[in-house]
Formats: C-alpha cells, structure tokens, sequence
C-alpha cells in the first residue's frame, strides 16, 4: 500500500490535494510539463518541504532551476497539519530554452493527521505514535501489542467462551480486550470529502472481533464493527479527536495462524458517492495473540483439584486423607469434585491442565480441554470456564484419540538454557512412539497447537513403551534450591536392582513387599532378584529410558548432576507395554518443596521401607519433604498413581513471554 | 535425536557396543564406579580416541589419572570402521585414595559407517557426506537437494499424474525423481545385530514417495518403501555397500507445507526380537520440493495456443489469419484448440497458466489448471498433461470462483530488483479487490498456492474496479533493450484524451471511429470529446489506474521512463465494472520483440489509425513491430482481446531458483 498521495498536477486548472503528516504527496507532472520547456522550479509556503528526487548526474543549475529530466520526481511533505482547506500551496514554474517562463501549475494541499495506535510498547498504555508500528517483534527490546483470546466468561448468560458472543454485557468483559485509538486531526471540512476507514485483512478477520466505544447519552455503547464476515468500518462525524476501540482475539495460534493480525486505518480519495475509494494513506498496527503457557512444577501450587470416589472396593477415602495431610502441609487449597461433576472419572491429570494466558494489561489462567472426553468431558467446560477463567480444547477429526493424549502425557520443564539459547519458559515434553513408528500418538491438532505457541518449544520423548503410554509414569520435576533450581527425577530399574542386591547382601533377602495390603501377592526381595522374566523386562525398560534421559539431557542442557534415578520396577515387555510393578514413585504431586509420592510398599527393612528409605535419602537433602501416600487399590491397581489423579493450577511465570525470542 | 550413543559400563561383566563413524559413545560408569573410588584413568586401543568432559575447575592429576566428579563424561569416538566385530577396545581403571587399583571396566566397540546422501551441492550428483545435511540453504553457497513433483504423465496408461501411482513403470518416470543413497560400512555380522531403518516424519510422509532399486535376476525392481502412510522401512542383509533410492514428490508448497522435507537412516539396537528397536545414530537429509514458476513475457515463447471458433458470427477465422501472420513473423510454434477440445470456450488465456519446475537433474514444464472451469476446464489434463509436461491445480472450497479467478487475472513480471532486494524470477502479479472489500477476489486456495513458491513473491494490485477484472485489462510487459531490459505498458485514459485532442486540434474532430466494422456505432473525435459521462467514467478510471501505477512502481522498482502510457479509453463506471470502449490495446500477445495488438479501429487521420500510429511511435523505438490484429467480433465484443484468446509457453529462465534468496 503507498505511503504517498500522488496528485496530477496541469497547468491549465488548479489541483487540490490532501497530505497526510508524515508521508509524501508525489506530484505527476506529466500532465503539466509544456512542450519546448527545459527546466522548472517549485516553490511552496513555509510548512510545505518540497524534494527533488533525481539522479546523480542531474544537478540543479546557477538560477536553482532544475533541468527536465523524464527520472526526475518531485515529491512534498508538510510538517504541521492544515487550520483550514487548502492552506499550503505549490507552484511549480516551466521555462523555455531562453529562460522565459512558459507556463505554471498550481497545487493546494491540506494536511491533516490520521494514526492508529496501540499498546506498542507493552506497558499497558498506548503510545501515541511510534516507528515500524506494522512490525511485530520478540525479546525484552521488542515492540508491538498483544491481544488475549477472550475465551472465558465473564458475561453472565453466555453458553461459551465471551469470545463466541458479538456483543459486550460487562465492563470485566472489556477489561480482556485490548484498546485501539483512531486519532484524526485536521480541519473537519476535508474529513467530509475524504473517508476514514478501519479495516482488517481477509487472512486475519475470523481471529479477532473489534468494537468501536460510541457515546450517546453519556453512556458508552460498543458496537461490533469488525470481525468475521467485516473486513471494513467507515467512521461517520470524523473530525479532529479520537475513536476508542476493543480488540478481542478469537483464535489461539495453530497452524496456518502465527498469531499475528493486523489492522489498518485508511484515508481514502472518493471521486464520487457509492463509488469506491482509492487510498491515499494507510496507518497499520499489528497485535500477537497471547500464546496458551504452561506451568511447571517449580511455579507455586495456587489450587489442587482431586475426585472423590466413594463407594466400591476401588473408593479413595484412605487416598483423600493422605492428601489432606499434604495439602496442609503445602497450604494449598484443595478443591474436591464430587462424583456427580465427575462422572466416577477420577484421573483428572489426564482429562485437563492448567495454563495461562498474558497481557500487558491482563492475566488469566486458561484450562485445555484434552481430547481425551471420559467421565470429565465436560467438567473443564461446566466447572471450570468462568470469570477471568479460559478454556480451550482442540480435537481431532473424527475423535480419533489413544491414551497419549491424555495429559498425563503432557507436561513442562522448568526455565533452562541449552547450549546458549534461553527457555525462560521452560520446554514442553510430549510423550510419542519411536519417530518412525505409526502406533499410537498424542494427535496431530494437539500436537499442533501445542507446537505453536512457540514459546515452550515442544521435545517429543518416548513413552509409547508403556502400557498407559504417558510420560508421567517415568519422570517429573522437583524445585531445588542448587544447580538450576530444578532436579529431573527418572524411574530406574538399574539403581532398584542396585538398592533390592544390596539390600540382600545385608540379610534381608526375605523381606517382602506390600505389607499390611489385603489380597496381594507378596514378593519377597530373593525371589524379585531370581524373577528373570522380570530382569528381563526391566532390562530393556532401562535401555528405553536412558535414551530418554539422553534426549532430555540434550534438550533442557542438563549434566548427570541434574538428574536423580529413582529406584523403580516395571513388568510386562516394552512391545506389549509396561506397567509399574509396584506403586511408580516418580508419578507424585509436586506442590513446592512438598512432595505427594505413591506409597510404593517396598520390602520392609528394620521396619521401614527401604524404597521410601532410599528415596528421601535423595530428596531430604534438597530440602524436599516427602508425603508418601497410598494410592494402591484406588489407583495404581487401575493403572495410574498420585499424579494421575491430581491437577494443579499453578502460579503463572513473573517472566512476561514477549520479552523472550523463541 | 542424539547423535551419541549411550553405553552402560560395569566391573562386572565387559560391555559391548557399536560407535558410528562421526560420533560419539557416551560411557555411562554410574554403575561401574567401585565404592571408595577416588580417581580413574582411561586406555584405549589405537583406533579410539578419549575424551574426557571436565569443568574447567576439575584437571587431570600427575599421574594423567582423573578425580572422580560427578560432573565429569567420558566419551569416545572411533576414526576408521572396524574390520572385525569388537576390534576396539576401551579400558576404564579406578583407583583408591591410596592410588591402588580397585577394579577394571572394559568396552569393546565396533565401528561402523552409516550415511544418507542427496545431491547436496545441486550439482546432479550425490555427493559422499557433507556437513549439516539437515539444512537446506538458499543462494549461490546454499546446499540441500532438490525434489520435483512428480506431476507429469511418463507411465501409458495412467489416468492421471505419475504421482498418483505407487510403481515405477517407465525409466521416464524414474529420470523425475531425485537419487538418495544409503551408505553402510561395517563387519556384516554386526548389522545383523543391529537394524537399519530408513524413515520419513509421519508430517512429511503424505508429501512423498520413495522406491528401493532392488536387483534380482540382474534387473532393477523398484519397490515402494516410504510414503503416506508408510514411515519407516527395515533394511534386510545390509553390510558394506551402497542401497540405492528413488524419491518424488507429491505435493508442491502451500498453506502449512514450507515444501522442505527430510529423510533419515538410523541405526538401531534392538534387545530382543519383535521389540521396537532404540535408535544409536541418525543421519537426516533435506530435500526442497521446487516451485512452481511463472515466465514472463519477456522469456522466449516456445509455442503459443489458440482455439478455433468456426461457427456463427463470433467465429475467429479473420482473428487466426492475423495471429498467423504474427506467428511467422516471430518464427513461433502455433497450436490451434478444435472447438471439439475446448468445447467452444475461447478464452484459454483464462483457463490455465504455463510454467515449469526444476530440478539440478531434470526441468520440465508444467500447466497451472484455473478452477475457471468453463468450456476448458479438462483441456489442460486431457490435452496438456502428458510425458515430461506436468499439471497441477487448485479449487476452492464448494468450486465458488469468480472472474478473478481466471489467469488473465494472473501475470508476473520480468526480473527486477527493487531497493537492492532482487527479484531474479521477476514478481507474480494478481488483480484483486480494494484490500479491505469484500467484493469478487482470487480464491484463497490459487493465492496460497502462488504465495507459497516464495520465489516469486506474488503483488495484489487492484482489478476488480473491471466488469471482468483482470490485470491484462490495463497493463503489460514488453521486452526493450535498454535500462531494465523491459517496459510496463499501462492502459491510459489521459493518454487517449491528450491524443484525440491534439487531433481536434489539428482539425481531425470529425474523423470516426470503428471504420469498415459492419453494424456498429461509429463515434467521430468530437463526439467523444464531448460526451461528459464518458469523460467522468474515464476521470475515475484513471485515478485507479494512476494508484495501480504507484503500487508497482514500487513493488518493481520502476522509474518513470521505465513505463509507457499507451492511450485506451473505458465506458461504464468504477462501481459497476468498468469495460474497454474501443478495443484494449495493452491485451495484447508478446512473442519476443513481436507484439500481437488489438486493431483498436480508431479514428482515421490520413488514411492512417491515428491509435495504431500513437502506439508505433511508442514502441518501434524500443525495436519493437506492432502487428494489430482484428479481434473485434470475435473477442471485443465478447469482453475480451488478443492476450484472453491465447496463451504461450515460454522458455524457463536459465537463473536456478535456488540461486536467490527469497
């Protein structure tokens, strides 16, 4: 789109014209050149700076005159806007071989101001003005706005998302949206000639809606002026002043959206009535929709949400009382969902996690909806979206989901830099199959969302080895107050051979596990260590994990320091998949230094656990207490533990995502 | 993916592992490491290099042994492969505080080489290695190979494109397609151990197909081994030798396909049969689909196509005896459409679009099918497609187009370079709405596919103002031998004025138009002149014209001398589609420096087209010939010219597209 105006200048009438402060009027002056002229002039009133765009080789000669030259361009700019209409003026003079004047071309111009701004320089304000306001760009020195996806639900009524409605019921609903000021100054005579028109591109009208602030009576009144389906909004009564409008995004980033949009506001030249308008200047400003960011472990626990299960052999009474105990611990609130808004689904990790979205003007937490849609399908939707709390939820074609997309399989590092480059938002771990095997696979529009949020740059690892097939069952995150402020815990068959042999050596060979545990089958530590089925199995579960723990250590620029290998079992071969074979202690709740670990009942030595023994012998040192808890009928016989059956909404980073270069 | 291989050492058994040429084996000791240990040395046989990874606080002691750290790696890598299995050997000792030795762990490895090869340097030859494969560069030092689409039609008897069948059954076919070679090195013993595995990303797996040359009986086979729906293929009896693979494409760059992907060979470990393997080495390679490319009017034509209307009153048979005389002159194929293939529909202008695609090894062209889908829509794939002549298409949603869809709407202009950025393939033109109406527009499917070849980064000018709408209503490119090697011409209503006025002047107002065209409304110089709503119509065209001019002015780099005003006057109004009113000169066909022009019948002065004059004398000096041909009855008046009634083939550019840097 030009920046300049270009005016037709003659010599047998007058021109008129309209320059916009800041950019060119480029003078045609085909038109105009008499024949047998040789040279020329302009002059023009003070606030009008004339340029004259010629090549190296043209010089202007003694008298100041320019000879005719076909690459020559005469180009104006004004530097104060017009009181009246036609208040600046141009002449430019021809002259013939002997220096005689021939003829001369006249141009009035006014020059008014037209800008469309907003919060450029994120610090909840919009800037008046501003350089490169069409560029958009990351790290703590960028500029360019941000726009929050309206997908909660402030307006009372409303079925979805505030972000489905074309209207605005409440000032709370205002408050997500983003402000955008149309400022025009200039006499209001040529705003009568001349449209001022708002307008988004095609690509981008669908992600975003738009309402202009009118006042009548006193009171504001928003009317939906932009959106899907209305790509342009004519301003009527334009003269010198302001026009506030609010800007809501409608579609997170995905693919084939980046996340960035664009509007611009137009001047436009109208030769007659219903015809329509060529521009003669346009003003763009371009908004990145807040990305979709997950939280850590290491960010502060703020709520834990757990089901209640209450009748039948699998009830989780006796669970609900160790994590009581925890949460006090924690001083964190504890929000149970009964089973009437649960469905009897009690793996909630799996159904949801807890994100945010972020502004310079606003913050609130947003829940993703897995595709997964058992029992809590729509608590996420029902209990969850609110007030100042979003949704969002992508499915794929047809509901084809396995159990890796539940997000359990789903989690974030805490802040790491690798090799250099800074993840101050830590990176996310999808668990997949082998990069070449066609089984089961978190689907491809989560995936896909996930990837482009672009600032939690996704690591695939490999979990599809397990039964379940979640990364959850064989890492997690601890805070810790040295090193990078985090550990990588692994579950580890090797160190649990190391911990049962060593054990052995000591005499205690016969001790088994699951003591105090009804109806189990007890093994003691000799016969674990002869089982060569097992040996077996968890051989290869080795060799799949340490190549785990070799990508992981590559993708978050970990040394062997930063991870602990926690003494772990597992049974049943990696092509068939692998379960936990006793309660799987990596699956815990971190809420802070305060640990929620699954009791694992490990062989009772000198009347204590040696596994829980082991473990807070590697975790009391960082500071970390450590809660074991028995999860053993009400989850880990049904395939899942601690983790998989807990969700935490957690602090959102103090790390504003615009500052990072992703 | 780890380019390192991870091996678990220990004091008490050897262990035993493979290490590919060009990597690293990381030695895990976590388990070897004796109790009381206190420091370590490292030995190893000739062939292997030790590295030992310390912090820079950490240094080797006196003897060259090593303090036992946490923080401290061993790896090691191999320079030569291996002629028998386990013929390197590594040597780990650990030492008490006093210095004496507590135990021993050793490693034999095997050295092998595995490597995935392209024709990395564009030459038309696989290079042996290279350096960052993975990356595929732009410009004149890029590197990474080259991918057709395999769109043309080799195969007899295929229904449609080569790439729509899963066999190879022509040497044709097979000449389309890019080599890939994998590479093994190594003792075949040990390659029985381990699994080589050739595989695709599941993202990129739907954009290609790969064929394994087998050899049986001293004949190739082809077979199929990657593609939709195939991700990974296992090599059976690899040892030391070359496999070779055939690749092609299946889709050209669009919307969420950037046109890059990428191939790997990994090496696996596989611990027990039927278990999915874990991956020791990876070696990826990027191949680039090539896009699809416009010509010029400026390129050479090859053959220019008509089609043949025989019947009624808008028969062409005058019009094909004027192209033929055209087609003599600039010594150029002619192929005349019978009215049996094009089902009566003349405008093959709008029904496809010429150009081609290229690889190092192999160009060919390739016919852009309009989703116009009129008389000719399967002229292009019945006609057109065929053994190295490729087809590809695009249709919107439900088959809704507008006129702006035909490729009359379509043009691309010579090379320029526009403020130091160069455009070498020239820039793709298309005529759309004002930018934020609603009105007609291309569809989004032809623009993304346009936009997503990159290399002729496509201008949106304004047509729709046009009843019909497209770009070849106002403007061309002819050839010239000075300054930018063209000229834009642009259909001028100003131009036209000036001239008929000068001709009134010199007392020619009663010489008319249209003369010897039986049955038509004859205007004189006078008439015109003063017919006000001609004049209006006209004064609003060319501000839209004059907008147009700016645009690509500065899409193109261009400077005044670089366009030429060719007179041309329209009737109807902006608003409601404006149409030429005499025929359209600048619609016309280039064919090097000969140009096929609308006979405009203008007002005769002398005996002579005062038009047909004006025109000469602006392009003659540019050594270019006007041929005018008679297209009135049987294109004009039909709403179109010479350039909607043909279309040319041109020869592809001799700069390689991925000699530029989009």
């Amino acid at each position: 789109m030009p920046q300049r105006h270009v005016v037709q200048m003659s010599t047998s009438h007058a021109s008129y014209g309209v320059c916009v402060l800041g950019t060119e009027v480029f003078l045609d002056t085909r038109r105009s050149t008499p024949k047998g002229a040789t040279s020329f002039d302009v002059h023009a009133t003070s606030a009008v700076t004339v340029h004259i765009i010629h090549s190296p080789m043209t010089k202007p000669m003694i008298n100041s005159r320019w000879p005719l030259d076909p690459d020559i361009e005469i180009l104006v700019t004004i530097d104060v806007t017009s009181r009246t209409v036609n208040d600046n003026k141009v002449k430019i003079s021809y002259y013939g071989r002997e220096g005689n004047e021939l003829s001369v071309a006249w141009l009035y111009l006014t020059c008014v101001d037209v800008s469309l701004d907003v919060d450029l320089s994120r610090n909840g304000r919009v800037k008046s003005k501003g350089k490169d306001k069409a560029k958009w760009t990351w790290g703590p020195n960028g500029q360019g706005a941000v726009l929050l996806v309206n997908c909660d639900r402030d307006s009372p009524g409303a079925g979805g998302t505030d972000s489905g409605q074309v209207d605005i019921r409440t000032t709370a609903d205002l408050q997500d949206m983003s402000v955008m000021l149309l400022r025009t100054q200039g006499p209001s005579a040529i705003f009568a000639e001349y449209q001022v028109v708002l307008h988004v591109p095609e690509s981008d009208a669908d992600k975003v809606r738009v309402f202009h602030a009118v006042w009548s009576d006193s009171h504001p009144h928003y009317k939906p002026v932009l959106g899907p389906d209305k790509l342009s909004y004519v301003l009527d009564h334009v003269g010198s002043g302001e026009n506030t409008f609010y800007v809501e995004g409608l579609a997170f980033p995905d693919v084939g959206f980046s996340g960035l949009v664009s509007f611009s506001a137009s001047l436009l030249e109208v030769p007659h009535q219903n015809s329509p308008g060529t521009p003669i200047f346009t003003d763009t400003v371009v908004f990145r929709v807040a990305p979709w960011i997950m939280t850590p472990n290491t960010q502060q626990p703020m709520e834990v949400f757990v089901c209640s299960i209450q009748r039948g052999s699998d009830s989780n009474e006796v669970f609900l009382e160790g994590l009581q105990v925890l949460l006090k611990k924690a001083n964190c609130k504890l929000t149970i969902c009964s089973e009437v808004e649960t469905r009897s689904d009690r793996w909630i990790q799996d159904e949801l996690e807890f994100g945010y979205v972020e502004a310079p003007h606003k913050t609130f937490p947003v829940v993703f909806d897995s595709p997964r849609n058992r029992g809590l399908k729509d608590f996420a939707f029902k209990k969850i979206l609110g007030p100042d709390f979003g949704y969002v939820t992508r499915e794929p074609p047809g509901n084809a989901v396995s159990s890796l997309d539940s997000f359990g399989n789903l989690d974030v590092s805490p802040p790491v830099t690798v090799r250099g480059k800074e993840y101050p938002l830590g990176r996310i771990l999808i668990g997949s199959p082998l990069p070449w095997a066609s089984g089961r696979r978190m689907s491809k529009a989560v995936r896909d969302f996930l990837y482009a949020q672009k600032v939690q740059a996704p690591v695939e690892i490999y979990s599809e080895w397990l039964n379940v097939g979640h990364v959850d069952e064989f890492l997690t995150f601890v805070p810790a107050y040295d090193r990078k402020g985090f550990r990588l815990l692994l579950a580890s068959p090797n160190a649990c051979y190391k911990l049962f042999k060593e054990k052995q050596r000591q005499g205690h060979g016969e001790a088994t596990q699951l003591v105090g545990l009804r109806g189990t089958e007890r093994r003691s530590i000799d016969e674990i260590l002869e089982d060569e089925l097992l040996k077996n199995d968890n051989k290869h579960v080795q060799v799949v994990i340490s190549w785990n723990r070799d990508i992981l250590k590559r993708a978050l620029g970990l040394a062997e320091p930063d991870i602990l290998d926690i003494p772990q079992l597992f049974h049943g071969d990696v092509a068939a998949g692998a379960e936990a074979f006793f309660p799987d202690m990596v699956n815990m709740l971190v809420l802070g230094r305060h640990l929620g670990i699954p009791k694992p009942f490990g062989p009772l030595v000198g009347g204590q656990c040696c596994l829980e023994q082991r473990v807070r012998a590697l975790l009391e040192p960082l500071g970390l207490t450590c809660t074991f808890i028995d999860d053993y009928f009400s989850y880990h016989v049904l395939s899942g533990e601690v983790h998989c059956g807990t969700n935490v909404r957690r602090k959102p980073f103090a790390f504003k995502w615009w500052h990072m270069v992703p």
